[in-house]
């Protein structure tokens, strides 16, 4: 019996972790697993027949490289009663493969397509068992206390803003400084809360952090930052790039025409806002995609997650625990404890776990003590990082496809694939 | 006979370093130099009487902290004969502080500061010695071969665009995608020819920079957009925040309206072309003040470049070498070997060193061979970061302030002087 390990979703910077997490545990595990396979591009790969064998693989370097080893989706399983014949294609593949159990490591949606097939595999009576690997720099699963990619995130953002802040301090002039540093989130204030383990106390950056769960009140905005700029000089605003306004109208510069356009918006639209109001010099920075890559830089728990994560998927799957995810569980926050418990795919999958209101201020505006608590174990950690030439080496072997047994698919509209098939090798 | 120490432009990630260089060399020094001072805020700082003691900073955590511990300013002094009484000012407390050695941190601007005072002292017959200690991300003081600041801000980019391409390697989409990452530059491209680092052959991002020097071709630049896309699915492109078109005008998202809007522009300008000309999805990273203070991940040849100009600069001072600039010096690429020089801070001051043609691909889009010899030893080596609860500790004491000893001073024009006196200690 093979494993079939494959990467959805937005990408993080410990991922591959995960997917290290998970050959070295079968690998210690070879007298009930054969080959670990890994398709190419997630489910799209598992369609298309695009496979690797990741033998040979070096883990530990693969576990401090970013991205996704193996190419991720964003793919929308229907439901098997919807496409039969995907599902018929799917199990084929498996099969032509003899992979017995399928590890699939991604967020929300990444997690429908745990449940779904593994619905279909026991309408099927097929022995497939398929596990969940959380993976999210959104930390927004549902019954993960974290979930693996957030803290790093967190971590980087924090260290950034923090370091922001002695820039801010440095500084001098005759009008008031604001900066601000817009991050991602479009439901969920997250990691915008996790700039403000920055802060150590009220005068450290950042003053101000703006969630999606809290609307934004312009007048009470100004006045905190200017109240801000009159005490300090200068202002840090965290924005996230979902904000919202009490209409429920989103926050942003301008629109996003066809919609090809991918800024955010929000945090242009708060600097632009803030200092013209107050007649500020005003500075704003976007990490974007570097917030979820920077695996210089990851949190040494956040790390340990990921692996853990990769690893007690395959000791779940070995227990027939099929249509689970890997979930992390907080124990204690200090010293902080935590364990890994199997929690249902389906009663999960395609929610979306929003800050509680009690991690932030009554003002809308600040992360809570209960929130900080929360925070501040996931950031932990330091790792080594092997450098060359000075920056970081990272696994880029490139991967040889396994020989396809089945004739090639055409059975899937473009509306649902996203990968192209002449991207597989 | 005491020694002052200032600070002045933008920050850097290592400036302290530099004064930790200083505060150690001067005390190694002690038979010839009495107290240690700082200004506050620079220039502004020394006219203002606000001044530091540097004894009992621990310089080894200074030497890690980003920002300007001493508070930086922007301010351009003009000439004693244009406003001797400001010189009459400059001096009088400089001689109330028994101060004899002025050492002044700082970019092209700075410099111009240090080859005035310099002068003028000369002219007044005073003993003052004055020497410039280099400093800016920009990388465009003549008669450097570098300037401390650059290579950890060319460290931090490069990593940066090395990571992102992982990620950017593992998505996949129907449409191509673009990454656009907007850097430092208004005039030199020094820092976006930086991030060519993290590209070991041609599939490897960034996979077009582009330059203040090099005019930007849209159709040349669309071209091979469109080629990087169709081999490899997706492209990266570097982006200097001054670059321009043929005409000389500067390419931008839209106007900076009264002057208070800093934002770039430029990078969402390229983003915005080329994901429509393109039909590709697009993200767009401004990294900003995160990519001048990134002290978590410093070139340890920029950071021992910095300590090693502020300890040239006592040096120079000992053996009364007025007006001079403490100039890096390359002697060899390979092994990368270098030293420090003494070099006229009035033949230096207020140019600006251009990336040299020779560093610029023929088709403007890329940094050559020798642009990349150039490069790579700024980058190499890490330092070990002192971390508490998972993020940087910073040196954040905050400093007294020395007794004054003359009457305020109001002889300033509010045109000229960027701090406010109520800053001051």
């Amino acid at each position: 019996m093979n494993l079939l390990y494959a990467q959805a979703g937005g990408m993080t910077a410990v991922i591959n972790a995960s997917a290290a997490g998970v050959i070295a545990a079968a690998d210690a595990r070879r007298a009930r697993i054969g080959a670990v396979l890994a398709a190419r591009h997630g489910i799209v790969g598992l369609l298309a027949e695009s496979l690797h064998d990741c033998r040979g693989i070096d883990t530990e370097a693969l576990a401090a490289t970013p991205g996704g080893i193996f190419g991720s989706c964003r793919f929308t399983l229907p439901a098997q009663a919807e496409q039969p014949a995907l599902y018929d294609r799917l199990f084929a593949v498996l099969d032509a493969h003899r992979i017995g159990v399928l590890l699939y490591n991604g967020g929300n949606g990444s997690l429908q397509v745990v449940a779904r097939v593994s619905e279909a595999a026991r309408r099927r009576g097929h022995p497939l068992v398929c596990v969940g690997v959380p993976k999210t720099i959104d930390n927004d699963i549902e019954a993960c206390d974290c979930c693996p990619g957030y803290g790093s995130a967190a971590k980087y953002l924090a260290t950034s803003m923090r370091e922001v802040c002695r820039d801010l301090a440095s500084m001098t002039s005759r009008k008031g400084r604001v900066f601000v540093m817009e991050v991602m989130g479009r439901n969920v204030g997250w990691l915008a809360a996790a700039t403000a383990l920055a802060a150590r106390d009220a005068d450290e950056a950042p003053h101000i952090v703006l969630f999606p769960e809290a609307p934004v009140d312009e007048s009470a905005l100004l006045a905190r930052a200017e109240a801000v700029v009159s005490r300090l000089g200068y202002c840090a605003i965290a924005v996230a790039e979902g904000i919202r306004r009490a209409d429920g109208s989103p926050v942003r510069a301008r629109a996003r025409g066809d919609g090809h356009l991918r800024f955010g918006g929000a945090g242009e639209e708060i600097a632009r806002l803030v200092s013209e109001a107050l007649d500020c010099h005003c500075h704003y920075a976007a990490p974007d995609y570097l917030q979820r890559s920077a695996a210089h830089w990851v949190s040494a728990v956040d790390h340990a997650q990921a692996l853990a994560v990769g690893r007690a998927a395959v000791d779940y799957a070995l227990e027939g625990r099929d249509g689970v995810v890997a979930a992390i569980r907080r124990l204690d926050d200090e010293p902080y404890r935590w364990d890994i418990v199997p929690v249902e795919a389906a009663a999960v999958a395609d929610l979306e776990r929003r800050l509680p209101p009690t991690f932030i201020t009554a003002d809308g505006m600040q992360v809570s003590e209960a929130g900080r608590r929360y925070l501040a174990p996931l950031v932990e950690g330091e790792r080594l990082v092997d450098c060359a030439d000075g920056l970081p080496v990272h696994y880029s072997r490139k991967l040889p496809g396994l020989a396809r047994k089945l004739p090639r698919y055409d059975g899937w509209g473009e509306d649902i694939v996203y990968a192209r098939q002449d991207e597989t090798p």
